[in-house]
């Protein structure tokens, strides 16, 4: 299916099993105050959890407090509140008009398919079957047959590609959708990363020949990297999934892979498949070429999901709570009146709306915090728990020396800037706070990736949680007993991918786990 | 709930049982030819039904032949195909900044919801239960409690509402979410006009006084007329809907209602509802205000979908297909090189190509059509078929007079501009379009429009298929009175709203229905 990536991965996760966090009532609403009493509510911001001690707990608190997820009544469903749904929005607007460059034209298909569709194709509905959701009753009928809810789309479009595909002009045909898709796993649920319903995209394209369909799944799996790596500031390799860890129906799968390092597991971010003529074959979509002969056509599909906030959330969070990188960020710089005692409190509420409206002009995404029933510390602490890039202080003495105070979320540090040339500062210091986002994250990744050759290497990287660069002979049956001799409590060890940037492979070097001669250098570990 | 207007009417709408018409096959795949032979097979554009005559299967016919819709193998389930997508993504790009401008933040609740919450609002429940969808089932197992896929999302979002308000700073609360919902109806299922599942919008606002809400019911319901009359060139009528005809659980319920002349129907198009404080009390939405006190939230939901679409179809289209509106066609203007033997042939698609690109400079959406396996005729057909505003041919002629001959899609009108000028031409000729789409359907539209006074003259206007306008008392016993004695075959008739509008009433006129003292006008009719 496109997209096994969002959250249909083997059990035993890193955020082990997140509960809802207990919380004093008042951090619930954010910026509204408790329930008795609302002048000075100060209490309960902080995080109880800290990112290196308790991961899995950090990460739950971390997305509630934050705003991001409310937690639903429905186990394994999430509420995405405007916070999260922004960032969804923002890369939606990056990848939505990039697709509609590439031709590929936006659809929208039924979230119901039948049974006999869905189970038309034998592998992929083995992978899918023991998580569909299906709907039996409407009011109090009992429907004749039982329909399911989409866990992805290939068996819902693909009927109507064969109608639709007549003759060689009908190709290429390039759809995507927006949608919402189902999968009702009961292991571990986690927000973004595994839940039972997600947002997503899926594409879905056949193509007249291979070279076509071999182009497009490489320009998708850029576009998801620049998701990752341009908006999301989260390094990612670029590769091929293995026999074993590719689409099931599908010729071969490409991914971007994320890394994890708190919990050394390494995430699967997006996966652009080729799904070869499958498909087709069982889907019956063919077409007439120019040489007026029937032919199969070339399929692939490709998605990504709200994993990726999920992802980020991972990776850039700290103890303070989120860490948004600016580019996705729906507030990048907040602005806070510092008023003391006797100071010109409307003077500096002035100053604010002023720096407010200059930064919104220049497309800075800016607002201010003049609520008056919180001290200014508090206002700190919230926004930091909200992850916002860049805080902006005007006391008095900034009013006096014309100038602000500028607080980064990445790394605390504090600049006075001059009001002349503010707006420029600032855009500047939203590009550095990025570029640092993503170095950091580069460098802390990089520090996991352990180079191994030999089996007792492998297992003390694992043990280590490194991302483990391995040789390794590529059979299914290596992977296989890989897994049954890493299998425990934290999950078996599996491969990740195999990277299209090889490092050199002397003649001669040796698989780490079956002593056959290796074929290319994969990464492994343990995985979400 | 948000929009029973979407798809929730009573039985016996005016397309009559669509099927889906019977088309050779080549028709299907649009632009690709048929199956066995690809050159030159021009038959089969043509609709079988014509619109004075068979409407219901004109409909069904346009939207299928037109590449709007593909029939599903769900019944009530329908495929939106890209070039109706188009549509609702254009109609989107336009309300979703301007409901951001009122600083309503976008949002993603779960589609499942919990019968018990589900049912918590009695009145509310009681419209929805009968075309509930419910899971029960996950792979082979039970689920311990069936889950309803939401029909619309007040009981989802409000217990929510509930912890998230607390004190009078957190008002407003104005959330929106793009999504799917299910209503799992038996009657008459209808392409865009009422399907088992649709897309749409749906707000939810919270405020501490009914005032704001008001205020805020009118400014939505601006907003939906803007998307019928300035996007779709659809005449709607605002108006306030009766007590039989709001929505169950809410104070009042406004709309914005269209009307099909040739089934002497009117149509729901969009809602905008004030809930009053009902749900507020059932959900617990309460906060503390700047007294101190504990206060009631006063709440609004509203919500327009892609039966929009449907309603422009029904209104524009013609017996040649689709006829759409300028601004919310995704293709505005169709290039067609019309090379006839011995002309210069490379010369037409050069200067098609120029042209297309002029245009699409100019932002204006445009693309040629060089299929050189199809005649210039059969592809007028088949972009009138699709209701492209504006067709422009370029021939040997032409390319010697340094111009282009245009064709109107609304009119026939054929429009001779020379190359210089040409994008200022086209941009007028569009707009004239638009303006003109619209102008024809007010006309039409006012034609059906009979004011009346007496049952009788009601009877036979409902006969001639009006939208009546009659001085009624205002009473929900005088409504069901007549619906029961114009129960029938085709519907009984019912409000349809009383409009903002109001001509005068002179004192001392009577209800049409009820002999009673007349409180208001309202327009009556049968209904979608």
């Amino acid at each position: 299916m496109a997209g096994t990536d969002a959250t249909k991965q083997q059990s035993g996760g890193g955020a082990k099993q997140p509960k809802q966090p207990k919380q004093p009532k008042q951090q619930q609403s954010g910026g509204g105050g408790g329930k008795k009493k609302e002048v000075k509510k100060e209490t309960g911001l902080g995080l109880t959890n800290k990112k290196a001690d308790n991961f899995g707990e950090w990460y739950s608190e971390v997305v509630v407090n934050g705003e991001m997820i409310e937690y639903y009544d429905i186990s394994g469903c999430y509420i995405l509140r405007p916070w999260s749904m922004a960032i969804w929005e923002i890369m939606q607007a990056f990848f939505d008009p990039e697709i509609k460059k590439m031709k590929i034209k936006n659809c929208y298909f039924p979230v119901f398919v039948s049974s006999t569709v869905l189970e038309k194709e034998k592998d992929h509905i083995e992978g899918f079957a023991p998580e569909v959701a299906w709907v039996t009753r409407s009011g109090k009928s009992e429907l004749e047959i039982p329909i399911a809810i989409r866990p992805t789309s290939e068996t819902v479009m693909y009927p109507y590609y064969s109608k639709w595909i007549r003759g060689h002009r009908d190709l290429p045909l390039k759809l995507n959708q927006w949608c919402n898709v189902v999968r009702w796993e009961f292991s571990n649920p986690t927000p973004f990363i595994r839940s039972r319903e997600f947002l997503w995209q899926e594409g879905h394209t056949a193509f007249a020949t291979k070279e076509e369909a071999d182009t497009e799944v490489l320009e998708i799996l850029e576009l998801y990297r620049r998701i990752y790596e341009e908006y999301l500031a989260v390094p990612v390799i670029k590769g091929k999934k293995s026999e074993l860890e590719k689409f099931a129906g599908g010729l071969y799968t490409t991914s971007v892979e994320a890394f994890i390092p708190n919990t050394g597991r390494g995430i699967q971010g997006a996966t652009s498949h080729c799904l070869g003529q499958n498909f087709a074959k069982m889907f019956d979509i063919n077409y007439e070429n120019e040489k007026g002969e029937r032919a199969m056509v070339w399929q692939n599909s490709w998605a990504y999901s709200t994993r990726t906030i999920g992802v980020m959330v991972m990776v850039h969070g700290d103890d303070k709570g989120l860490v948004l990188p600016p580019k996705v960020a729906s507030v990048q710089v907040i602005v806070i009146p510092v008023p003391y005692k006797d100071a010109d409190t409307q003077g500096i509420l002035d100053a604010c709306s002023e720096t407010v409206n200059a930064l919104l002009e220049a497309g800075i995404r800016a607002e201010s915090d003049s609520r008056d029933n919180y001290s200014p510390g508090w206002k700190y602490s919230q926004w930091e728990m909200k992850g916002v890039p860049l805080r902006i202080e005007i006391g008095p003495k900034d009013l006096a020396n014309k100038q602000v105070r500028a607080v980064r979320r990445d790394s605390g540090a504090k600049i006075d800037i001059a009001n002349a040339g503010l707006v420029e500062e600032i855009k500047k210091l939203l590009d550095n706070i990025q570029q640092n986002l993503f170095d950091v994250a580069k460098q802390k990744r990089d520090e996991c990736i352990q180079v191994i050759h030999t089996w007792e290497e492998f297992i003390e990287a694992l043990n280590q949680k490194k991302m483990i660069l391995a040789p390794w002979a590529d059979e299914k049956e290596v992977e296989e007993d890989v897994k049954a001799r890493t299998k425990g409590e934290t999950g078996a060890a599996k491969t990740l991918c195999s990277p299209f940037d090889q490092p050199e492979l002397p003649e001669g070097t040796i698989c780490f786990a079956s002593g056959k001669p290796a074929k290319k250098w994969s990464y492994w570990g343990r995985s979400y």
